[in-house]
């Protein structure tokens, strides 16, 4: 008879099976699989998440984590993740469940009819069926102070609304002044990124870049999809995808290496983890943090360009000719407030980041009604970035998010980009001058350090465990601000 | 409440739906993934599968069979069907799964040695525990008149032994006459077959072909992979496989021909039996028919060659320029006597399944006991093909079938080939002469024959059933005969 911990984890290897295997089949129908085949594979995708959910939520599982005896470190920390997944899974009452998901496909097709025809009174009523379900939920699932710690807490465990609003907070005002610093000096040029870049050169270069990176090809791939994104069915399958635009060179570059700082982390968890629930990214900040150190903090700093340019002219010579390393370094870099986030630079992209987290948070307490959402939305662009939204539709109704359902998301985003600095910061400390290392090409320390101090432990420490082992810090937008301030002072000529 | 029947179908889409996901991880495992991931894979098909046979054995899908109200044909077929697999799945007892899954489990790495060092001693011993597996299987399934009856059932149901065996006896004595006539005669050059072919131009000519043969690439693709294959996950989502060899025209031409075959097979299946167990080919046997139609009765006659060798000489214009259509005909048709069924040309090929079928046969009655299957292997190669095996390797020893434990599936390939000249005989009774649709291009006519005919019942009717009501007989020989002598009777100038 195997013991209660051996039956618990043999029913969360099933369970990790399943969802496994609706993540091949959500991958197949994002990349190869033919358009005739939509209805069935979603029927497919949902009788899977099913018996995942179902299996999860049995009484037997309950039992399981109340009984199975812990022998190892591991195990202790199995059984602590094991038991706030089951609890996620089974605080919602069914009947809640089943509202949000009548109340979000009603809303996504308001959404897209708002958007469409720039009537933010399409998406209105649902936007506020959404704030209300997402209310009942956060009171289901149980809060530290207010509902936002929550939903937040689904993409980011441990962490508080308090704590992200604290370090939010600082960084604005700091930030606003160096977007209105930058503004007032000459625009860089971005010509050269929109000449004709041919679609095989430009996998070819990205298989090399993420190679050289370190992702590891012989436990993954990459394929081609409308929009980019990576997606992990075990420690030995981790995938990316990429989407080539011809006569641009940044979607396809750097969203290699953003997917590629995803699936690393991924590959560099602990084999041991594999079939458990640990074996997956700690949160979604953390997350962001791998790929945006990869796609910025190296894929955008100048020691990058000085190594590749002269291979990058090789890919593109038709392109490329008499164009400066310093000059395309200048080119990735330009920041140029806009309306839409997707579309956004380096700097100014919290502050996008923030004006979604700071309405959701005055949404879920009441303080902005939905109604009012347009102009509480146009107001943040023009007090932060500078820009005001002629429409909605380039406006508040940019983002697909809150029609799914989702609030809490928005701002791991931000937290990837400032942990990202955060963990350079430490790493810059262990490993000597980074710079150097990046201009030499030598990426295995930098990743071999974050192998050890973030990858292999999965979901067994917390981000927040994460940033007090590496960094001797909590959350803190200190390095990032700093790497900004350093970086574009430097390319615009600041004080 | 749904009635039991709503509930039957519901029930019965699940378990589909979680044997198409298997699938589709299986295909993703021949196509795409990165080989590191083949060990969690096994894991995440072998969950699935199991999921779906548990779904598949519950007393629940036994009392909603019983008490389900059929409303309509489909239904009464659907019922009919169900319960036939419910039985295949439920009768088997736990134990014997389990020992089979065992002997299997060595009997596979028995045969490698065994193939591998030429030593059937190696593999013997399995050999019997596969046969006696196998006979206790058979005594679970019940039969009507020996136990072959019970496993040949499995692939090709309502078929019996008797029925195979007469039509075979019959056969094989004309067959072995007509190889005897055509191996007095000049061998035919097909030296032009193993001329440089590029990969891209023979990837390019396959799927030309399928498309004019009227394989839906919409509601299906093509991938590659090391042996080809065609794999269904819904009507609407039908994908073929196959392997190019830059050295050889035929294993890429013909096998895309033969796997559209099948494919079409199940593109042409009726959408209202999507997700229920009717939504299938009806046997192997069937199936192997539309393989082999396309490939050979369509694929290896001389009015296809003349309509599409000068199309294919633009393909290849390095290796086909000089060669005539009827140079290139007669080379894809060479009949030449070998030792190795997977080479086979497509007169000898159902002696190589005769040779199988009989001692599949003789052994499980114990007439040939496991020790005694080299000689009795090689003593028929010698009579029916005037081969002897220097080796076992090349012998008895060739083929993996029986290391997987499977008795009874090798007939279904000689079977496809039968069926597939007496649905031709029917066509040409239906829609005048084939030939001349064949050498216009004029394919529609024989796929919508087909559709109409055989592919869009499913596995509503049996194959007993589609030969009756097609050409009003039961499994027949004559016309498959008829077909091959005067092909190759022509081919070889026979009197």
């Amino acid at each position: 008879m195997p013991s209660a911990l051996e039956q618990l984890r043999a029913r969360l290897a099933k369970i990790d099976d399943l969802e496994n295997a609706a993540a091949i089949l959500e991958w197949d129908q994002e990349t190869h699989m033919p358009s005739a085949g939509v209805e069935a594979r979603s029927r497919q995708v949902s009788t899977l998440r099913q018996f995942a959910h179902e299996l999860h939520c049995e009484d037997e599982t309950a039992r399981l984590l109340q009984t199975a005896e812990p022998e190892t470190e591991i195990d202790k920390d199995l059984l602590r993740v094991a038991t706030r997944d089951f609890h996620h899974a089974t605080r919602i009452p069914a009947d809640l469940v089943g509202e949000l998901s009548r109340v979000t496909g009603m809303a996504r097709e308001g959404w897209k009819e708002g958007k469409a025809n720039d009537e933010f009174s399409a998406f209105e009523p649902h936007l506020a069926a959404v704030i209300d379900c997402n209310l009942r939920k956060a009171e289901a699932l149980g809060y530290p102070d207010e509902p936002y710690d929550a939903l937040l807490d689904e993409f980011e465990p441990g962490m508080l609304t308090s704590q992200v609003s604290t370090v939010f907070e600082a960084l604005r005002s700091d930030l606003v002044e160096l977007v209105g610093q930058i503004a007032q000096k000459p625009t860089i040029d971005e010509g050269v990124l929109t000449r004709y870049y041919p679609a095989k050169a430009q996998w070819d270069l990205g298989v090399r870049v993420m190679t050289d990176l370190g992702y590891d090809f012989s436990r993954g791939r990459q394929d081609r999809s409308a929009h980019p994104f990576s997606t992990t069915f075990s420690v030995t399958d981790s995938r990316v995808t990429t989407h080539l635009n011809r006569h641009h060179f940044n979607p396809a570059f750097f969203g290699s290496l953003h997917e590629a700082g995803h699936a690393m982390y991924e590959q560099g968890v602990d084999h041991e983890l594999d079939g458990t629930p640990l074996q997956d990214g700690t949160s979604l900040g953390i997350h962001e943090s791998q790929s945006r150190l990869w796609e910025n903090l190296v894929g955008r700093s100048r020691p990058f360009w000085d190594h590749y340019f002269p291979a990058v002219q090789g890919y593109f010579p038709a392109a490329l000719s008499g164009v400066s390393s310093s000059d395309f370094y200048r080119a990735v870099n330009a920041v140029r407030p806009s309306l839409i986030r997707i579309e956004a630079d380096e700097v100014t992209y919290n502050l996008h980041i923030m004006v979604r987290f700071e309405l959701e948070r005055a949404m879920l307490s009441g303080e902005v009604k939905p109604a009012d959402l347009p102009e509480a939305w146009n107001a943040r662009m023009d007090d932060y970035l500078d820009v005001t939204p002629t429409t909605d539709s380039e406006g508040c109704l940019q983002d697909i998010h809150w029609s799914l359902g989702t609030f809490g998301y928005f701002p791991t985003y931000a937290l990837g980009n400032l942990i990202s600095a955060q963990l350079w910061t430490a790493m810059e400390r262990d490993c000597g001058n980074l710079a150097d290392l990046v201009a030499n090409g030598e990426f295995a320390t930098l990743l071999g350090w974050l192998r050890q101090n973030v990858h292999r432990h999965g979901r067994r420490k917390s981000a927040n465990q994460i940033l007090g082992s590496t960094c001797g810090t909590g959350l803190d937008a200190g390095p990032w601000m700093d790497y900004a301030r350093a970086k574009f002072g430097e390319l615009y000529g600041l004080a």
